[in-house]
């Protein structure tokens, strides 16, 4: 007790002379400054800790959880509600819900029917093929999915990412049943990629496209498609099937002649017609019919005006004849082997990694919405599933549309259902209306595309990436001008390449900090930050804040050894008490590897030299075993290891004060 | 003040019921209970953050700092200093020095002659190239260079990798010429890489190739090497130019009529010499000079042997006749334009960068030892330019020797003038002694070579990772099969690949875990790790280990969001106080991006949709700030955020207290 009470007295002279304060006094003979032990954790073997690792990496939601301390038929009827959730909403089903649900299917299939036929037309694919896409995936996506607001179809991206990647390869007007292979083969693959993903529980890996880069992403793909938009807008025949901004605009005033005023003058009207109701929903949410509604009223109007002008609008360009009937099987049109073969899988995964993004982004929006989870693996699993199905039934890419399904959501949509709905409205169209598209001007749609995409350039994200965060902004530029300038999967991936980029810099580069005590209190914070902060006589308190890794291990120790410096130079021209004491607190150094110790114990021999003692506070669980295991914890000794600074500090000013005092 | 006791009370009965402590009592009339509150960094712009930023990652060692309050002359002198180190060390050389400089000079020369041949031999160059490389570059080391203890040379590493990317596109044997001035154009290259990564300040780029990756590497490498020396040593005359396992042990058999055994009698006799001398040597560091002159010795000894049998040692392969002279000018032989110019450059950025890593971090090793400091980016640039100079004078890529570094600090060296000792021994020998190699059998070469690059193994360090990191030992196998199966640059690749995976996996699956209060203090701790850590009732106290990134930023909203699920389940079976607070602590999340704010945002609104009050305890410097320039702060109030877990818990106790009583 004699140690301990000296301790005390040392505390109140080095730590808290300037402030002061008592230390806790407790009620259960804990003695006055106990020094707590750092714990290693409780001991594993390599097996259980893998295990422990694969589960958080692969099984991190825990998805069996329901299954625990189930009986077996309750198992199985789970298990059947797990992979089919139509078992989990279906029972309790009824005509209540069944309203909400036919409005908003009918709207959503309004909006479906003009869009499935523009975006076909955004990846050179007949525009039939468009409703196909609006047909099938949606019935099987009610089956499997889990999110009940997911408005199901062709979208913009992943069409126009198709697009692009097949038709710079091939060609669609002189090609067009090896492009339509090609397209239905890329569409297999997606699925396959997605469903994988999705079984394998990697769906981790589309979280590393950013949210900066999305924005960048999605920007530069809507300035080039609404460039490429110019074709139809103006009439055009010849056109360029390249995607970069070069070619693209040449294109345009290379062959001027071509453009079509009676086109330019209708396209230009219903132009604005859209932006406009688009412009007033957006301004106000209770008129999500205004813009729900225009496209099929403009598709309906600007085909009632050329029906009727036939004669006179020789310039404008039709859709001309739809086949009747339901999707083809295309099963015999998957191009499985061949030299175009690696272009179909390239462009499947890209397509198929961008749908995946969108819907699962989607999905979780509108179920956070609604206070209900999405499970993101199943998710990919019906996605995937989706578009293997709908590969084989003449369907292009699909996925949860983000227009759709916050018009779906806005109009009320309860379940799934909505998607049956619209999927029973487009089977209608397919089987009977046909022949009304048939004087539907193309300008027409190229302006719903335009409208479309227009909304994908979020200019205010990008505004807030750069107050936020300069290299997330960074990766937003570089995914909009490689997509721009260069090529969609490159833009892609120098975005994804900038990002992981950053996350390297972090841990190659982290900070580190001088410490001081919060007078009053035993809490250490950065000098830096909080100025009421103060200095430790004889103790340098660093913090690090990553892991100490092999790729800043190096680093770190010039880093440490600097600070180390400067606050010698400081102390010598301030005349105050010389550095004894180098505390590092690992708080937050989450994990340490092979280098990382290496260089613990390196500086720790470094500073013995120089006669500094080297104290790590409060490392954590891995970090104290990791240290354990390789016996770099021996050379630290009893006094080299705290849970806490504040502890170090008392306790290692008492040591000093009972070695002053033995001579005596 | 009522307020202040009201917290009191409520913190002794929720977060201390179970072991009790009273709080802190101050003596400056501050409040019993003084909620800090959490502070911004001080304001910058931010350029003047971008330029902090970059002086972090560029000049972390902050290398002017010398120059700091000097005269104009001073600093002029500095940086003559900076520049050339001869000048810091030169003035201040006396005999005194000058004596175990000689001696160390001459041992490491005894190894770096037969060396110099046997590395040359192993990078398929003529043996002449290893002398000539012994003698350049050491020269302008010693008056670039900041080790004192370095010996420059050639080395195992770099030669084989040189001789593995070349030989494998052009033959030494059919075009000696071509092949030569690939070689000497890589080195230009590699100089260039090299001196540029120093002049840059891109030196972290080598702390990439993490130690495990290099234990593999080397040890896959040494194996090659070893067996491809097999030609040598059986006597064989065709073999296989290719470096993987497979096609160089069916060579060995291929043509097993080529071995001749009057060549694997001597090989075997002296490759038991040399290893022995080795053994002997690595178990008495006193013996050091036994290992050092062993290859001279064997050379003398074999040379003698077979000029004596000359007539009837007929199978045994000798080097033959070797110029006398000086290095002759290679400028003319450097290929800077064709088709071979790529295989160049990118041998002589592999080569060059293996060769750094080996000539920094033997540097490094021995300054640590005599407590000096070597400056990373500044012997990139010496090693570097070192390599623009032997390019130019007929040396290959030669780098700081670690066999031959440490034979020179134990033989005595203190300063590079070991080096200029060493370099003067060699150009005797260039110039007198060229004759007396005549004789000297390749067989010993191989013996010499199979001696150094057997020490490379370090099967000790590798189960040293495996013990303390499995995800270390994964890459360090990586890179040991990689080299052995594929090919030297992908097994490399493979394996950095493999540390990156590492560090993004920590990002993407972090750590995290419910805290708990140890009693008598005001510590939270893992209460995995410590057994006597208590819950507090009410709340859920979780620590994040990581920075909230695009990467992680789903997985943690999950991680979180299941953490709640499981406590509130083992709530309901124990019937225990319902949460209705959670904390986070954020002391271990270094860093925060967009998407990351996005997560916390919408994570408090989850909560408060289930009435559960989100608080954030602890969080960073530059994550406070970057949560408060998105605004995402003003939805946590007041009681949002505290400077650390204990305050937060008592003052949100005291407060739910307060509003308890206010009805009363």
């Amino acid at each position: 007790m004699v140690l301990s009470s000296n301790r005390v007295e040392d505390l109140s002279t080095h730590a808290c002379n300037e402030e002061g304060f008592e230390l806790p006094i407790s009620n259960h003979d804990v003695p006055p400054l106990e020094v707590h032990r750092v714990c290693l954790p409780p001991h594993k073997t390599t097996l259980e800790k893998l295990r422990q690792r694969l589960l958080e990496v692969f099984f991190p939601d825990d998805p069996l959880h329901k299954f625990k301390n189930q009986t077996c038929l309750m198992k199985l009827y789970l298990g059947l509600q797990f992979f089919f959730p139509v078992f989990e909403w279906g029972p309790q089903y009824n005509l209540k819900l069944l309203r909400p649900d036919i409005i908003s299917g009918l709207t959503i299939a309004s909006l479906a029917i003009p869009q499935g036929i523009s975006y076909a037309k955004l990846a050179n694919l007949p525009p039939i093929v468009g409703l196909y896409s609006s047909f099938v995936p949606p019935l099987i996506y009610s089956v499997l999915g889990s999110s009940r607001h997911l408005a199901v179809g062709p979208v913009s991206i992943a069409s126009l990412v198709m697009g692009t990647m097949l038709s710079e390869v091939v060609s669609y007007t002189e090609q067009p049943i090896l492009y339509l292979q090609l397209a239905f083969t890329a569409t297999l693959f997606a699925g396959v990629f997605q469903a994988s993903l999705g079984f394998f529980r990697l769906g981790f890996i589309i979280d590393f496209l950013s949210k900066a880069t999305l924005v960048g992403f999605m920007a530069g793909a809507a300035v080039i498609v609404s460039l490429q938009q110019l074709k139809g807008l103006l009439g055009m025949v010849h056109f360029t099937s390249k995607m970069q901004i070069v070619p693209v605009l040449s294109s345009v005033f290379q062959h001027k002649d071509e453009w079509s005023w009676q086109t330019i003058v209708m396209g230009m009207c219903f132009l604005a017609f859209l932006l406009t109701t688009r412009q007033i929903s957006t301004r106000n949410p209770k008129f999500f019919w205004l813009s729900a509604a225009s496209p099929l009223a403009s598709v309906v109007l600007s085909t009632l005006v050329v029906a009727c002008l036939k004669s006179k609008a020789h310039g404008i360009q039709t859709i001309g004849h739809l086949p009747k009937g339901l999707n083809p099987p295309s099963m015999n049109m998957l191009y499985l082997s061949g030299p175009y073969l690696p272009l179909a899988i390239k462009t499947g995964i890209v397509s198929g990694i961008l749908a995946l993004t969108e819907g699962i982004a989607v999905g979780r929006t509108f179920a956070a919405l609604k206070n209900y989870q999405v499970d993101g693996n199943k998710e990919m699993m019906a996605i995937g599933l989706m578009n293997m199905a709908g590969s084989c039934s003449s369907c292009y890419v699909t996925t949860g549309s983000f227009s759709r399904s916050a018009v779906n959501y806005n109009a009320g949509a309860q379940t799934v259902v909505s998607n049956i709905i619209m999927a029973t409205a487009v089977l209608i169209t397919l089987l009977f209306l046909m022949p009304l598209f048939y004087y539907t001007p193309i300008v027409i749609l190229a302006a719903i595309i335009i409208t479309a995409v227009i909304g994908l350039i979020d200019y205010q994200a990008a505004l807030r990436l750069w107050k936020v965060d300069k290299l997330d902004f960074l990766a937003c530029l570089c995914s909009f001008f490689g997509v721009l300038f260069i090529s969609v999967p490159l833009g892609l991936a120098i975005a994804v390449g900038v990002s992981v980029f950053k996350i390297l810099l972090h841990v190659t580069r982290p900070n580190t900090g001088v410490l001081g005590n919060i007078p009053g209190t035993q809490v250490y914070q950065n000098m830096n930050r909080y100025r009421t902060a103060v200095r430790i006589p004889s103790f340098l308190i660093l913090a690090v804040e990553a892991p100490f890794y092999f790729a800043n291990s190096t680093y770190l120790q010039e880093r440490i050894l600097r600070w180390i410096r400067e606050e010698e130079e400081r102390i010598e021209a301030n005349q105050e008490t010389a550095i004894k004491c180098v505390i590092i607190d690992m708080t937050a150094v989450s994990s340490i590897d092979s280098s990382g110790i290496d260089t613990i114990c390196e500086l720790r021999k470094t500073l013995d030299k120089r006669s500094l003692k080297l104290v790590l506070a409060n490392p954590g669980g891995n970090v104290t075993e990791k240290l354990h295991e390789s016996n770099a914890l021996e050379g630290f000794g009893l006094n080299g290891i705290y849970l806490t600074v504040s502890e170090a500090v008392a306790d290692i000013s008492s040591l000093w004060k009972t070695e002053t005092e033995l001579p005596i």
